[in-house]
This record gives C-alpha cells, sequence and structure tokens, in this order.
C-alpha cells in the first residue's frame, strides 16, 4: 500500500491511498476513514507525501561507514533537524545558491511516524511506523564547516529543497530487505543494505521517544553510508528503494 | 499590542489580539480581520502565542558572554533548530527526565515572524518581524556533550516543554530598549540589555532568509547572555522582558 500527497490541476490538495493512477483521498493522515471519492491522478502533480512537524536525520548509522570514516558505534542515535521550509517531493527543482558552495547527496531509507508517541516500547515503537519513503538529505559541506567553532548541521541541511522526501510511503514493508540506491544522471553512486544500520527504525523511535513526543507525520532519515559525493546545478539526483519507488530532483 | 492564544474552559483555542480582559479573535496570524466577537478571559487557559514551524536558536549572540567565554565574533548568525514538541507557553510544567542531568535556563528574547520572506533586505527583514516574545531556551548540558564526536544541540534543546514561548507577542517595541531577566524562584539570575546582541533581529532575519523561507509564526529566539545557570525540579522560572511580560515555568 501507498500513501501519497498529490495537487489536483485546479489547485486540491488530496491526501490518501495511492494506486498507479489514482487516489483515494482520507480524513486523517494515516488514517482509514475516506474523504471523498478516488480521482484520477491524470493531471495531478505529485508532492512531498506528508508535511513533517519534525523532520529528524541521524549521523553515523551504518556500520560500514563508521568503519571507513573512523567513527565509534555511538551509544545512542545522534541526529539533527531539517527545517520544514527544506521539504520538497518528487519532481522539484531544487536550487542551489552559490554560498551553498560544495553540496552532497545522501540516499537514506526515511520511517514516517503514524501515531503519537512518548517513552514508547520497542514494541511501541515498532507499532508508531507508519511506512517507510525515500529520502535525499542534501548538504552544504561549506556551510556545515564555514565556522569552526559551531558545526551548523541544521543550516547545512536546512536550505530550501534540501530535505527530499517521497514519492509516496509505503506500508506493510520488512526493512530488513531494502537497498537504497542514488543514481547522478542516471548513474549509480549509492547502494547499500538497510540491514547494515546501527540503531534499527524501532530503537530510534524508541530511543527519540524517550526526550519528545513524537507525532503522525514526523519523518526520520535514517542516516546514510558510503558513497555519499558532490553534485551541481544541473545535476538529477534520484533516491530509489525497491518497494517504494523514486524520488527525484533536478539541481539548479 | 498583544497576540495571544487561549484555551477556553470548554476547549476552544481563540487566537487574536489580547488585553488584560479579553481576547479578540483573529482569522489569520498576525492578521487584522476579527473572526468573531471579543471574549472574556476568565477561565481560560493561557498557550503558547503561536505554534512556530521553525523554531530557530542562536548560539554566541552577546558580545559580553562571547568576551566572557573566549568565543570570537562570528561572521553570520550561528544556530540550531527545537522541535515543535518541545514548545510550551505560560504557567506549564515541564518534567526533566533523570537522564537530562545538568539543565540549565537561557532567558531570551523571541523574534516572531510576520510575513513570509526569502532573500529579504534588512529593510524587508525588518518589515517581516511581527513582534517580541520572552523564551526560556532550556538545555541539558548532560545530552549536549554527551558524545564526544557529535555535540547534541537539537537533543539537548529540544526535551518536551524545553522550548517556553510566551506570555504574549508584543508588537511595536524598539527592541534597543529592553532588558531580559530571569528570575529563578523569584531571585533574579540574568539581566541583560537587548542591546549588547551582536547580530540584530533584521540582521538575523536577513541572513536566515538566504537559505530559508520564512513563515509567520516561526520563532528565533535571540540567544542568551551572561548568567544561565542550572536548575533543578521544584524550581520556578520565569523570564521577564518590560513591555511583554513574563512567562514562567515550574520544573518537576
Amino acid at each position: 500500500m501507498a500513501w501519497g500527497r498529490v495537487q489536483t490541476a485546479d489547485g486540491r490538495i488530496l491526501s490518501g491511498l495511492v494506486t498507479e493512477t489514482t487516489v483515494q483521498p482520507m480524513a486523517d493522515f494515516a488514517g482509514s476513514t475516506p474523504a471523498g471519492p478516488a480521482e484520477s491522478l491524470t493531471g495531478t502533480r505529485l508532492l512531498p507525501p506528508c508535511q513533517p512537524g519534525k523532520f529528524i536525520g541521524l549521523w553515523n548509522n551504518y556500520r560500514a561507514a563508521a568503519e571507513k570514516n573512523g567513527h565509534a558505534i555511538p551509544a545512542a542515535p545522534l541526529w539533527f533537524l531539517k527545517p520544514d521550509s527544506s521539504v520538497v517531493g518528487h519532481g522539484a527543482t531544487v536550487t542551489l545558491p552559490p554560498h551553498a558552495g560544495r553540496v552532497i547527496y545522501e540516499g537514506e531509507l526515511g520511517v514516517v511516524i503514524g501515531t503519537p508517541y512518548r517513552n514508547a516500547t520497542l514494541a511501541e515503537a515498532e507499532a508508531a511506523i507508519f511506512g517507510y519513503t525515500c529520502i535525499n538529505d542534501l548538504t552544504s559541506l561549506n556551510i556545515l564547516n564555514a565556522d569552526p567553532s559551531f558545526p551548523q548541521w541544521n543550516r547545512s541541511k536546512g536550505l530550501d529543497g534540501f530535505g527530499v522526501i517521497g514519492p509516496t510511503i509505503a506500508t506493510g514493508l520488512d526493512w530488513r530487505d531494502l537497498t537504497i540506491r542514488t543514481l547522478v544522471n542516471g548513474r549509480e553512486r549509492q547502494s547499500y543494505p538497510a540491514a547494515d544500520m546501527i540503531f534499527s527504525p524501532a530503537e530510534i523511535v524508541h530511543h527519540l521517544s524517550q526526550d519528545m513526543t513524537l507525532m503522525p507525520c514526523d519523518v526520520i532519515a535514517v542516516g546514510t553510508s558510503l558513497g555519499a559525493r558532490p553534485v551541481k546545478a544541473g545535476d538529477v539526483v534520484a533516491v530509489f528503494i525497491d518497494g517504494i519507488g523514486s524520488v527525484e530532483v533536478t539541481l539548479a
């Protein structure tokens, strides 16, 4: 099953279950009450599948990358926030301002929360996960390291368009089976198994919920592995996960 | 003029212009179209004056603190994000989980955006500011410094209740005249002039808008100065700014 959000030719926004040809609008995010008749996708434009209140990204959550980069295995998930204004969906054009300098893609698996939770047990955390999506966590290395006294995680990952989410949210998947692939201009640049992650989706939700109330539509990008490389204006970058789909943006 | 948000005894949320005794609900945040008759504040509960999409906090933005702590004057505002779930208003009880360890208050001036802006000039930035509020940017020092490889700004400042905003938003003030005072159990612990800040509110909005679209109700805590100290369960912490008011929380 896939959950998505589209804008119709006459400007209405529909959120609900999507097939290849239709969308069935639903009354609530992740809910099951129809909010009107199914409509054709013809002439609609795909939006980010939800607008997260919290858009969380993990750092250092893959064993292969930790080993290559000499990072210790963390005792708890290490994370940063991406601002609401960074969110775009499939098909967007992302403008790289000159001061962003070297910008890298980071193809990632995204976990989408379906149920409000605080202090979730591991079992509750597992149940709080609505589904999975593809993320491109674009990052400006120039901004990240511009000030030696303060690494600018939020700013470097927070430019308009730097939080790519989509194309839809897939439910009923086992994340252990997934492979995350990033293609730049059609050429594969990242391909790594989700099973190599250090903290599993349920472990991440469990940990985060000890500090914060997680809400439906919150999105957690679980970190990237090897192969994140610089991109430039004109490049087309797609993050592809079998069973979810491909989220593609054009850099400008 | 003051803008606030209250919950009525029967559970309705009213957002608009508040006096000492009434609230005039408005149709849009920072707007001027009434959304119904004025109501008495009797029996209502004050909420955070808005729910920001982006809650931004500055680090190292006061000259006195930079000098004392040996920090260089930054070339651009250095900032972090606080999650939506951290937001509470006047009168809240904030629970300190055991793993938060040493928690400090940080009394701050808050800037509230009224107009959407991207790439704002200084004059546009000035005009984009709707008003000012009081902030207590609670911070867990144990979490901030728990992992030597990754300072955890978002997590240490992101626990439920760690983003205190209120009591209301005051408009028509000159920030240069303001003094930020923090009182713990009635005893003054911080008192510093806003005029000592490194980047002014308009300069901050100008800089931030080069990266991100700022939206109405986004809140920017412009940083704290000297005197931020640890607090513990049972303490009552108030941040007071003349012309705005006092936002007080009880720690538990």
